[in-house]
């Protein structure tokens, strides 16, 4: 019998902010399914911010998407056909898979998932998943966070600054989060325990906010934005201070290089590290930190907060909410 | 018998670009001598690029000059007068002095120097001075240069510039210097043995220029510019990459921040580590450094090159033409 699926494809590349009309949704047929594969079929996916950076035609850590061809992102699937002996009907796996409700792949392609009694199985696409496993490496080994230490984090409502400022906080950190709005703010500071925030809508001046609400300085500065705010962040920081770049989600939309002021003195002087990194980087260190975060998770030191949107169709536009800072957590959607 | 020297006060702070307008030449009584204090006789007196930072009214890591006090600087003197039971009378000292021709100090602000027979004592200002020193541990702590990497160095054939390159080729290293002028391009690759150079004079495009000249990427960038010659090398960084940020002489004689690209996302999707660091946080490892240093001059696989101006009144001239790229090697002033 045949199957078909619904697919997302990148229509066309968007030149400067990213819209709906860069995807196209499709009706496909699915291919057989040969020795050692599955059939499955998506249950939630993860939509991240570096997928934009995919939609252009540009050389970076990941290869780009192609045009015409289904957008990929993380993935929690049930296998509903299988030519694999690893794994059997019923199973949830987990992959970097194509945006299709049905996809047949390689075994190899996905990894079983299998969820504690006490944690949903979507925490593997948030805190147990990339996401946390990014504020972990980021946090911890770039940062080297010391008790007492002050830690700054933008996007801090967002799926990784939310964790990052956490770990920071069991690590006996004052922890800052710039964010923007007073929702975000209450739930950092009320269901987070974050020490401050600064509502970046509110107070353009993040400099003048920083030095008010830190006289102390800055030691650890977990960037997820770049731009405008993070130029404020950096007249604050401390002598040995470290800048873990994370994400720099205020520059992807830009269909041209943003102009700001050139503040390598003011990390010269202050002997700063300012780092880049992958979290694929980690690989090896991937189970032992998996277990660590479920572990703080179980234990309530680490609170997270998903925030689903149902329904195949909305997965552009719940990309796309990223880019306006809409979601509290981490954004997935059920299929 | 009174005795009076002469002596070079800040004047005035410059706004923008600095002038010999901002230095005036007086004549003063000094002192007399008290317990453990010593009268010594400049020699030479190092400028330095730091100092210009020290000529303007904010914090960093070495406090303002005061307005109508002594410019100082890195010095080696001689004793003509000692009440210290420490230094004899013609022994040479060095130290951060009062650019004063005379000068009355206490014996903590000097150490002798006993210079080797084969290096002059004005070594001890250049390449087994802070230059020297400032080169090695950015070079070798930061850098971390492996055999085979591709290192590029700004203002190459500057003071620290000349000698890290040179470090970096004993470490099997390809070295790439950037500088302005033929002359400088010469010296670099005929002199110092240097791989190639880039002319920035010639050629604008940094970024072109390093593609044809590296295509292998590269892999260490000292920095000692900053600036549009920094953003072209930004964009050809290898994965991984080290980034020593060690002066950002392109951007101290402006009164307003400077604009350029945003390009945190380059240094992001490579993981690249940039670390601004001060030599002397390095300073119990100096002796090790100065005799490994030392070592290398007298086996010939460093050379040094000290551009020697004559004249105590042409301090602040021999100062302001660090900033129009005029030196090659070290510059220093003997009096």
């Amino acid at each position: 019998m045949e199957k078909y699926t619904k697919k997302f494809i990148l229509k066309r590349r968007p030149s400067g902010e990213a819209s709906t009309d860069n995807f196209e949704l499709i009706e496909e047929k699915l291919p057989g399914i040969s020795r050692s594969e599955i059939l499955v079929k998506a249950k939630y996916f993860s939509v991240d911010p570096y997928m934009r950076n995919r939609m252009n035609n540009v050389e970076s850590y990941v290869s780009p998407f192609e045009l015409n061809s289904a957008i990929t992102g993380d993935c929690i699937a049930e296998i509903i056909e299988t030519r694999s002996d690893r794994y059997n009907i019923g199973d949830l796996v987990i992959g970097n898979l194509p945006w299709q409700e049905y996809s047949v792949v390689n075994q190899e392609k996905v990894e079983i998932i299998l969820p504690a009694e006490t944690i949903s199985s979507t925490a593997y696409l948030s805190v147990l998943g990339l996401t946390g496993l990014t504020a972990y490496f980021g946090l911890l080994d770039i940062g080297d966070p010391k008790l007492g230490d002050t830690v700054v984090i933008s996007a801090a409502a967002g799926a990784v600054g939310s964790v990052a400022g956490q770990i920071a906080g069991i690590k006996g950190c004052k922890v800052i989060g710039i964010c923007g709005g007073e929702e975000k703010s209450d739930y950092l500071k009320t269901y987070l325990n974050f020490n401050d925030t600064i509502d970046y809508k509110k107070t353009p001046n993040i400099r003048k906010e920083l030095r008010k609400r830190c006289p102390e300085k800055v030691d650890i500065y977990f960037d997820n934005v770049g731009g405008e705010i993070s130029d404020g962040v950096f007249y604050q920081l401390n002598n040995y201070a470290r800048i873990i770049l994370c994400g720099q989600i205020s520059l992807y939309n830009l269909n041209r290089l943003s102009m700001g002021p050139r503040l390598f003195p003011q990390l010269l002087i202050r002997r700063v590290k300012m780092q880049g990194f992958i979290v694929y980087d980690y690989i090896k260190q991937f189970p032992e930190a998996r277990d660590r975060i479920k572990q703080w998770v179980l234990e309530g030191k680490i609170k997270y907060s998903e925030n689903i949107i149902d329904g195949f169709e909305n997965l552009p536009t719940a990309f796309l909410g990223l880019f306006s800072g809409e979601n509290i957590g981490k954004q997935l959607v059920m299929v």
